[in-house]
């Protein structure tokens, strides 16, 4: 890539954005988008915008994201949101510092050295413009690079500093959040697997209760043992789905009638996608429909109660400090039973994971972490062959009637352009879904930590293959022998490949926040679909409602995102320092942009408090480790003889690593008692605590409260079974 | 070794056994030894021997270790000693079992096979007996190889079930003892360490007592904040031991007035050992002297309760289960404070590791570690250079006094022959200290886990040095620049250094086990210091006492002791089957001798419900997978094809390891609720408890009950100190 290619690139980028942020000011003051740009407001019953859409200032958003808390946030959004931004803000400090230092020291001696210039002029003309401001046009083993290792140490401790500041701040919300005198269901609660067999004549129930009654007789309040709900869950779900669709039938008759007082009902025939089949009255059809399936849940309810008991349960205690401290505790000698764990919030529970058993969860995550690594390293392998396959020639023959239209010449051109490749595009939209189900499959018990484990897997692949990938290129496998033999290797040929990239990623982290972000403001995606859908489909409220609803911020991939533009960033911080300024720019827009859909758009799916941030340390270390050692690997290519000054700086980030783990982690573990024990605003209703526990499929479908009760006092009372 | 020697030293080393055995029968049935052969039963106020000395049959000590049970030991000597026959019981297992297979099978597959035999025959008359019987008899690549591939598998499947069972018996061993319902003070205690600085006005016992208070509002009993006892406790030591030389000088002025009634009373000098300055009557001197000491101590007890307060303390609960529990949580979100940890027995506290730092603790823990890994490599170095300095000419010019003895030849060749192994001689018999003092400067603050942690060290030292640097002998270090280049052709080599020191190990294993169990149970050595210093020294009950006082089992190098035979015995038992049987002997008769020393003679200085297990399971492991490695590498060396067979031996060896430690682990170093919450059969008296944790030096010296009473509210109430 030339200077030129590389400036309107920039420009292409920078003029998107330009008209996607004017899109949103546009869009953004019509009162009929409010439910895509300020769902959360909405959804908080709050007015949408303070003061009436067209009033506005259009860069009020700006102001609002600037001015606003921590505290907003939190309460807006959740304490892992605040760690979010806690996260750029860090990345964001660590580069602003190191350009503080790096842009007025590195740019000069690196543009002013001539002692390579020789060899330059040779090339000239096809970038020395960027190039003169990198560390390659520095001269070989020349004193000049001591500057350069200088540098090098000066990014490593400010990443130390805003590392150590970032844990300590979080470690503070966390604490804030956790000793908050809020009642919080899911803080009175612990979830206990691996209960070995019943003994003698005793209900699983009875010995849950008898166990945790012996061992806290004062605190211990109730048990809700955990039941395979897979066939109570079809049931519901299935009527469920019928109670929508006569609502909209109901809907759409309402309209119908509106316009025609003597329209027809509507009607739908029974068979197959409603094509084929006995054709019937909707509503009515769809009334008896739901009749029968409230028995059958009911039936099914009271059956799975009794009979389909799980060797886990969720155990309520009468103070968060009791549980807090039972989920700390060892309780059997025989430490694979009875294992316990804080209990995450309801909504987040992941109820079919809750009884797998010790091995099998071992087992699963073994295979889960083996697949994985298989993924990343060999899922070029699989998407070679489908593209194979895959080519027009094979397709006309398994689709033969596609041929006149294939036979076109300029369909064929952009088929065969496009097809090899549509594999790999198929494979990387996936790729999220698949290793969200891959960690859902291990058995974790919740959302959050599923979505913490979906998110570092995704990190090492697209460090991996993203950004070691695109660096070496072919080189990796042409120096596969070099590297087998000598793993150490691998540093050289990263630290060679390097510098070559350096525009190539400039160009890319350019897109990101120029495109990314703009599309990410403007939302014109969801925009387009709600409108499209509230057109077209949604003929209830409910369904209205769905359309618009905005999602989470969905850090699975988000963080991973992020942390392979601060991997490229910092990799490339010491080599071209003029890529820091790109990523303060792509961490400074970003806070400021998230800011705006944190507090208006998205909405938070778990609240996890904070637990999201060891990872995101582990990760930012890793990065920082990778950096130095690159860099230790990229001295030792410009033969200069001090670099083993550099050699201290991977021991010390792992001296750091270990510091921090001893110092910060366990707290995102375990709730530490002194927070807990604070006091609460109410005496907390244990009762609602429960209840909100108990999964819709075994609570819904009682017709009335009384019913309600009395199945909920027969799960604690009889002692026979339980929800 | 040839054939005919390895008879005769097997032979030497049985006569010298029987010899013990005989004195042992004669000397134990004397009644004036019996504070040696039975001080355990002394000290517990039983009678030495039921029914008399000389009424007894002279085995009747074998009856009685044959028929004590588990139950007998752990009254007489604790959980710690039951654990260590397990142990025992354990390897004889191993052993036994593997002998059961491996002796019919293997014994005549290598013997009856021709295939090598031209070979041997030029070889004849050397050592072929007992090479015939081994694995290096069977012709390279041949098909009854595969007898031995089985017994690999064997041997490994049978110490799998003995380890598996093993571990399953002490963890019941261990719940027993912690659900025992006699009240021991440690279960009402815990530890906690790294309190942080006072904030505004308050005492350090405030602080900690307010903090447990919040959070413990009704288990709390009271806190005991650590002091520095360094001053306290040099003027409490002078005082006992001026108490000890009062005695002794009451009792042989006593003694000689008994046999003249004008006999002087005795005096001393004051000066240098008693030989120069002041002469002053000593009953007089000492008692003076003592009046001071105890004016002192009262003085430095009072400013150390005040002012020397550490940042740790013992707290303690009313309840066990409180305590259990309290000592498994986190208290504070930054999880390097308040840290806490079960409190060990009183008698096993180091007070002065207690008040390390964490990150101290951290350090030092790293600093010894480095410092035992450059011990066990190159512990030959330094002593090289110290035989070098040595030698007799140097030691001439040193001390040239000595040249006249020197000079006598007979003299002479004895030095020549002893002086360049006197230095590893020594080295030898500090290095148990040597480790001891090691493990103790980690900041490890109780002495149960010194000796766990001296008894690993030792027992790297002995596999490394012992056992590989024997083996590998010359070769290590000739092969060394192959070794490191490939690190897994150690395996290679050390497969075909093996069967050449099979013999060697052989009569290894017999001097052990004659030898070292002869002198064991005859205690000869303790009997002559004992019958000595009770002659010629003691001159009080005291000094009697101590004379006899037999010590512990000393785990922190009976363990790796007993490793190094089972490394070997393991390594050997395919290679070498005829090794099993002196394996089952030396464990069959270490089971029997220690028994009779257990029940009898030992008395344990601490009890740490078997906490020893995990270490010892992790070393039989580390020794089994040892052998399987040398197996593969064993052979590879034999040419055999189907040799990868074995290479997942080593694979189930660490799956199984990791069974282990995620099944048993934990209660190993947290109690179990479930086991603690067992009754009580008394109220425990919590002020018994508090009290017993106090040092002797902060106790002593007070001269009434109301005093020490007095003391001791003032500790606990006044709020400002505490002991």
């Amino acid at each position: 890539m030339d200077f030129p290619s590389f400036l309107t690139s920039l420009a292409t980028s920078f003029i998107i954005f330009v008209v996607l942020m004017l899109l949103f000011t546009w869009l953004s003051r019509k009162p009929g988008n409010a439910e895509v740009y300020y769902p959360n407001r909405i959804l908080k019953g709050m007015n949408p915008v303070e003061g009436g859409y067209m009033a506005r200032n259009p860069f009020a958003w700006i102001r609002e994201a600037m001015s606003s808390s921590e505290t907003d946030i939190i309460n807006m959004s959740g304490v892992d949101t605040a760690v979010y931004f806690v996260f750029l803000g860090t990345a964001l400090g660590i580069f602003a510092f190191s350009a503080l230092v790096l842009l007025p020291v590195l740019l000069p001696v690196a543009s002013t050295d001539h002692s390579i210039r020789a060899v330059n002029t040779t090339s000239n003309g096809t970038f020395t413009q960027l190039d003169r401001l990198s560390m390659g046009h520095v001269g070989k083993s020349g004193p000049r690079l001591w500057a350069f290792i200088v540098a090098t140490y000066w990014v490593s401790i400010v990443a130390y500093f805003f590392l150590w500041r970032a844990y300590k701040h979080v470690t503070e919300l966390r604490a804030k959040a956790l000793m908050s005198p809020e009642v919080r269901a899911d803080q009175f609660a612990i979830l206990v697997r691996d209960i070995p067999a019943v003994s003698d004549g005793q209900s699983k129930k009875e010995q849950i209760d008898s166990f945790f009654r012996q061992i806290y007789p004062e605190t211990f309040y109730r048990s809700m043992v955990v039941t395979d709900n897979k066939k109570v869950n079809k049931i519901y779900e299935e009527l469920e789905g019928y109670k929508k669709k006569l609502e909209r039938a109901e809907a759409i008759y309402a309209e119908s009638k509106k316009t025609n007082p003597d329209a027809i009902r509507p009607s739908h025939k029974t068979g197959l996608f409603g094509m084929i089949g006995e054709k019937v009255d909707s509503i009515e059809f769809y009334n008896d429909k739901i009749k029968e399936l409230i028995q059958l849940l009911e039936a099914e309810q009271k059956a799975t109660l009794k009979e389909k008991q799980q060797s886990s349960a969720l155990v309520f205690f009468n103070s968060r400090l009791a549980a807090a401290s039972a989920s700390q505790n060892l309780h059997a000698p025989i430490v694979d039973t009875w294992t316990v764990m804080d209990a995450p919030e309801p909504r987040q529970l992941i109820w079919t994971n809750l009884s797998k058993k010790f091995y099998e969860r071992m087992i699963r995550q073994y295979v889960v972490y083996t697949v994985v690594f298989l993924t990343i390293f060999f899922y070029l392998i699989p998407i070679g062959f489908v593209s194979a396959l895959t080519t027009l020639d094979n397709l006309m023959k398994i689709l033969p009637f596609l041929k006149p239209v294939v036979k076109q010449k300029a369909i064929k051109t952009v088929l065969e352009a496009f097809l090899p490749q549509l594999a790999l595009i198929l494979f990387l939209a996936l790729l999220p879904k698949f290793l969200l189900f891959l960690s859902r499959a291990e058995g974790i018990p919740s959302e959050s930590h599923v979505t913490r484990a979906a998110s570092g897997k995704y990190f090492y692949f697209s460090v991996l293959n993203v950004f070691i990938g695109v660096t070496l290129g072919g080189t990796l496998f042409t120096n596969f022998k070099n590297v087998e033999n000598n793993p150490n290797s691998i540093f050289l040929v990263l630290a060679e490949s390097l510098p070559k990239n350096a525009t190539f990623f400039l160009t890319f982290v350019a897109l990101r926040f120029f495109v990314g972000y703009g599309l990410e403001l403007s939302r014109i995606v969801p925009l387009i679909i709600f409108h499209l859908k509230k057109k077209y489909m949604c003929k209830t409220e409910a369904e209205i409602k769905e359309a618009w609803a905005p999602g989470d911020l969905s850090y699975a991939t988000r963080f991973p995102g992020d942390m392979l533009i601060m991997t490229i960033v910092l990799c490339y911080s010491v080599i071209a320092p003029i890529i820091i300024p790109f990523g303060v720019v792509y961490f400074g827009l970003g806070w400021l942009l998230l800011r705006n859909q944190a507090l208006k758009v998205y909405v938070p799916s778990f609240e996890s408090y904070g637990r999201m941030w060891p990872h995101i340390h582990t990760r930012m270390l890793a990065a920082l480790i990778l950096y130095q050692v690159t860099m230790c690997g990229y001295f030792g290519v410009k033969m200069f003889k001090p670099t083993p000054v550099l050699f201290p700086l991977p021991i010390f980030s792992l001296i750091f690593a270990l510091i921090c783990q001893k110092r910060f982690r366990r707290f995102f573990i375990s709730p530490a008692l002194e927070v807990v024990s604070h006091e609460l605003k109410e005496v907390p209703n244990l009762e609602i605590a429960f209840r909100s526990f108990i999964p819709p499929c075994l609570s819904a479908g009682k017709s009335d409260e009384h019913q309600f009760e009395d199945a909920l006092s027969h799960v604690s009372k009889t002692g026979s079974s339980s929800v």
